[in-house]
Order: structure tokens, then sequence, then C-alpha cells
């Protein structure tokens, strides 16, 4: 019994290194279609989010399944509940991804905000969220918490960058059409949003590991940083 | 034994109706406050939102603590699995509700986004999504998939008034500063998005009520719906 057990959570934890692994090509693929308005792997993301939507069910399935017929207890438990977390972050982290996608393909053949400064920033911005994505598969596969901690650092980078997408636009002098300001506004809240999940992951792990609550009292209240989204 | 794991599932229904409760009002407040520039609403918001924070807390560990101690299978499993998912959901609104007042107080002593076509789509999306916080504290009340299903159906008036202020803005016509437009915009996220997760609240609940899985599968595909983000 407890040998199945065994195998039933180390198969979770694949499942969710796959999940990772597959929303890290959707942003990858996402900031490249940003950046060469390309319509091909914009679409390709979008048909891609699917099947994370599909991993996702079978986490979750196999999570509630392991609880009704193991009833896990201590550590075992904390795993299966980490995981039926884990997945709908990492799920948002794909639709987020989709989203940029969407702004994409919806420009073509033009490119999307690309305008100056503030296409330069969201490309920065976009290209930080994928090394996020990276570091998040990283992290699911070694639990390093020392990647954690750099996990949770960086999103300072993004948040940065966010910041200055607003002062960009509003500045006057910089030439944006309106289409180009809406772009900025949404793939900005998209890409400081990607990486806030990225935080959460980050503290997530970092309690399964050291059991420290006081990550996980700082997660409710920070993964949505209040004076990052309103600019 | 039995008799306290019922009371102990009837106070989570409960700590979850108070958890609504706190977040209907945070949408009504930062509604109210975003019609009037009301600073004093604005702020009652953005500091309450710390109170939902901990009901989400003291429902999490419960629900995991009743896990560890009971061991339910079946439909009491599946009732607590629920009620983590929808204290997550509930945070979120309760958090999305602290943005437009976040927004609202950054504007003062202006009207945030204040101008002509584009605010009132906007008041009515906001006044839309208070209604939903409204319906999804008497759907954790009474369970009523009537209400569930009206929920769901509604949602399409935010995503119509969604679509409509992105039409405004992009109208060069339409006199707007810069600072309303990236107003509109963020503000027009945010209310869309509380609207979806009140449809995620509907369709978990009707999945614990009916145990129909249809709905379910719906509810991943469809609660971020891919037409009506980027427009």
């Amino acid at each position: 019994m407890r040998e199945i057990f065994k195998q039933e959570i180390e198969q979770l934890g694949l499942d969710l290194v796959s999940m990772a692994e597959h929303m890290s090509s959707a942003i990858d693929k996402a900031t490249t279609a940003l950046e060469k308005a390309d319509l091909t792997l914009a679409e390709q993301v979008i048909d891609a989010d699917e099947s994370i939507d599909e991993i996702e069910q079978r986490i979750d399935e196999q999570a509630v399944s392991l609880l009704a017929r193991q009833q896990p207890v201590a550590t075992d438990l904390r795993v299966v509940v980490t995981a039926l977390r884990l997945s709908a972050t990492l799920e948002r982290m794909g639709d987020l991804a989709r989203h940029v996608a969407d702004v994409a393909r919806g420009r073509y053949p033009e490119v999307a905000a690309a305008q100056g400064r503030s296409y330069d920033i969201l490309l920065d911005m976009a290209r930080q969220a994928s090394k996020v994505g990276t570091q998040v598969v990283e992290l699911l596969r070694t639990n390093d918490l020392a990647l954690a901690a750099s996990i949770e650092s960086d999103d300072e980078v993004l948040d940065r960058l966010h910041e200055q997408s607003f002062q960009v636009v509003l500045d006057e002098d910089e030439d944006l059409t309106r289409q180009q300001i809406v772009d900025v506004v949404l793939l900005g809240r998209y890409l400081e949003r990607f990486g806030d999940h990225g935080v959460s992951v980050a503290r997530r792990i970092s309690f399964l590991v050291t059991g420290d609550l006081t990550n996980a009292v700082a997660m409710v209240a920070e993964t949505s940083p209040r004076n990052s989204e309103t600019s």
C-alpha cells in the first residue's frame, strides 16, 4: 500500500513538471510571437493551451483520488494539497501566456504595441516572464530553495518594468496610437500577473520543503502587490 | 465522530458565506468609490482586504485539518476540496475589488476614467460586478442551481460591456486623456475577471450539488474566455 502511494505521489510530481514544461514553452513562444509578429507561433500557443488544461484535470483527479483512497496525513497530505494548488497556478500561467499570444495574433501582420520605449519595456517583461517559466520548471524538478528565493526576488524586475511601462504610456511626448496604449496596458498586466504566479509557486514549494508558515502567510498578503497594479 | 465532522463542515460553509459577504461589501463600496470619487470608501475597501485574506487562511487550515483528522471520502471529500477552491476564488474576487478601489484612490480628487461613454460603460460593469457579488453570497447560502445558472448566463453582460469599453477607447473621436484610457483598460480587465470568478463559483457549486462533470470540464475551458480579453 505504502509503495503504491509513493509511486502515485511521484507520478503527481512528474505530471506537475510536465504541465510546467508546457507552460514554459507557451510563454517562450508567446514572447517570440510578440517580438516577430509570428502568427504561426501565436496560434501554436493558443491551440496548445488545451493540453495544459487537460494535464491540470488529470492532476486534480489523481490528487482527489489519492486523498480518497490513501487518506494521507502530515507531510503526505501537504504534498497532495500543494499539488492541487500548483496545478491551478500553472493553469493560470498557461492562460496568461495564451492571452499574450492572443494579442500578438490580433495585431498580425503588425507587431503589437510596437513603438519606441514602451515596446522595448514590454519585450523585456516578456523575456523576464519566459525566464520565470524556465525557473519554475527547474524548481518543480529540484525543489531547490535557493532557486525559489531567486524567483521571488527577481519578481521585482517585472514589477519595476511594469511601473515603467505606465510612465511611458502616460508621457504625451511618446508617439503612440490608442491601440498601442491598450496593448501596453493589457500585455503589461498579463506579464506582471504571470510573475506573481511564479512567486506563488516558489512560496508553496518553500513551504512544502521547510514547513515555514511565515512564507505561506506572506503569500496571501503579497502575491498581488498593492502598489504595482494600478500605477 | 460523525457528528463533529458534520458540525465542522457546516462551520466551513458559514466561513465561506462570511468571506463572500466581505467580498460583496468590498465590490459594492469600490463601485461607489469609483462613481463618487469617495476616498474614504476606497480606503475602507483597501484596508478590509486583509480580513478577507484572514478568513481564507482560516478556511484553508480548517479544511486541511479536516482532511487529516476525518479522512473524508465520496461527497464529504468533494465538499472539503471544493471549500479549498472556493476560498481561493473568493480571495481573488476580494483582490480585484481592492484593485478597483486602488484606481479610485489613485485618481482622487478626480473621478477615475471619468469621461463620456467609456465612463458610463465602466460604471455599468462595476454595478454588474456588484450584482455578481451579491448573487455569490446568496448562492453559497442556498446552493440554488437556478441562481448558479443565472450567474453564469449573466456573465455575458459583463463580457459585452467589456468589449464595448475597448471600442469606445479605440475611437479617436472620443475625447480621453491617456490616464483615462489606461484606467478604462485596467478597470475593465479587473471587473471582467471578477465576473469570471463568479462563474467559477457558480460552476463549482453546481458540480457539488449535481455531481455533473460536464460543468467541471466546461469550467476549465471557459472561465477565461478566449475572445473577450484582448479585443
